[in-house]
């Protein structure tokens, strides 16, 4: 069937290439990317015919709110917007209902799979109305592995199953790299690579980021010497946090996983300097100073 | 090759069928088990040709020590003892050195995989001596499948790994538990069983794991009503916290998972009770009455 394309970064670009291998007929839309079919949104509305459906494939925040105006806009009574970024699903509700009011329909699918998407397919988690699902689903199909797509609720089940999936990515991650710490601090000179290379095979902890992880240290070296300990977030970590806390489910780990990237990038880290000082003024334990430790080898 | 298997419970015995299956010569006891082919330990000795090779797959903790202890005081110059159950990589070196005052080898095993490891292998972590694990290493290829073993370091090093990959799936299975409850409490009816079933096919957190949980739904309903909260622990995960603490290493989200578990089984939940008396005295807030909550409705 036909679709347009709105982003063709890393992901569009995936996505837009494994439907073509599924022969549909994608129309692009990027303003910066040369392969693009369509050099504005009035170009590839053009190039559809309707119903239409536009899928926006662009980050999350407010480019995807400037998008999808603009789409409100333009689109014609009966086109579909689908959102397959990383949106969070309250926005996807509220996008829904503003679609509506102009009689579009509006679908917020969560994609995952990342790079690795084009070549295995894309896991997809869709939410909204059950006829513009029906019609869009040879796309759903298309992109998605054998099984690995279904329509999992109304508008924002989508979003909210992706943002789920993602806060679960946190502790998965977590979990390795403490274990990882553990070993690579051990008395015994293990062998990081080779163990995240057995344990692929036969573990009960055999997964899809193990094996990422195995390849991670192919490329970097047991010791990652070249890779930053900093660890960035996208927000639906935080989200997962904000939705555990509005339904009152304890979710300790996740919340740990978030506060540990947190802890990464806390160059000041103002609650370490908090407790050191509160050591020394109860027990006068010796605090370690900060000019002294630039200055010079430590005088003790 | 030849082997002396010591205990046939599910492991054990999985392991021996598995490896008869690759045509090795698998001599057994267990006192309790009737196809063991040796009525004691003595017999299972008398079946094997020297230099012996005797597996023990017997329960970590007492069961292990005392089967370990017979075997020091029956076993000859240069017979090697495996262990392959779950102990504290801690008393396997201790072991190791008993082993060695006696001539005899000594090798940790850790062995994961589980009930399913008969039919897909089990992934091995071993530590020991160089020649003794060469020898034995016809039976840990065909125990392990392809690129599932490795020898991971000297002694110890076997059991210190295994408790890390089972320190990492306390995280791993907390992750999934948390991201599914908060599902099962959202504004949305998902359908769990659907949810798990699509993450198998190229999300990001597809794993064995979340391929069990599949399983697991599909089983007991998306409710898992039958399933008490209820989640006991092997040991493994406790260690892991006491390994990271002798080395300095924070390990926020596995220390949590494995305190998940102490709060499932925590009925009476002293803690909460001090929090709520606290509230209530410096804030009057209202405690909720143990006996009132018994009796009949709530009289606010």
């Amino acid at each position: 069937m036909q679709l347009g394309m709105i982003g063709l970064g890393r992901m569009g670009n995936g996505m837009t290439e494994r439907l073509r291998e599924h022969d549909h007929d994608v129309r692009t839309y990027d303003p910066k990317v040369e392969s693009r079919t369509a050099a504005s949104l009035e170009e590839l509305k053009a190039q559809l015919e309707p119903p239409r459906a536009f899928w926006m494939m662009v980050p999350a925040g407010k480019i995807t709110e400037d998008v999808f105006q603009d789409l409100l806009k333009l689109a014609d009574k009966g086109d579909t917007i689908v959102d397959g970024g990383n949106s969070n699903f309250r926005d996807s509700q509220r996008r829904y209902g503003e679609a509506q009011a102009k009689e579009l329909h509006f679908i917020d699918a969560g994609v995952s799979g990342g790079i690795w998407g084009l070549e295995v397919g894309f896991c997809l988690m869709v939410g909204g109305d059950a006829d513009p699902v029906k019609r869009v689903e040879p796309i759903f199909q298309a992109l998605a592995p054998e099984d690995g797509y279904a329509h999992v609720g109304p508008s924002g089940a989508g979003h909210f199953v992706k943002m789920i999936h993602n806060g679960i990515e946190y502790g998965l991650m977590q979990s390795y790299a403490e274990g990882f710490e553990i070993m690579e601090h051990s008395q015994f000179e293990l062998d990081l690579e080779q163990i995240s290379g057995i344990w692929r095979y036969g573990s009960v902890v055999r997964s899809w980021l193990l094996e990422l992880l195995h390849t991670a240290f192919e490329e970097h070296g047991g010791n990652l010497d070249d890779i930053a300990p900093y660890v960035e977030d996208s927000g639906e970590g935080r989200w997962t946090i904000h939705e555990a806390i509005a339904e009152n489910v304890p979710a300790p780990v996740i919340a740990a996983s978030l506060f540990a990237r947190f802890a990464s990038r806390n160059e000041i880290n103002f609650a370490a300097k908090v407790a050191a000082a509160l050591r020394n003024q109860f027990g006068g334990h010796a605090v370690k100073a900060v000019e002294r430790a630039k200055a010079g080898p430590d005088p003790r």
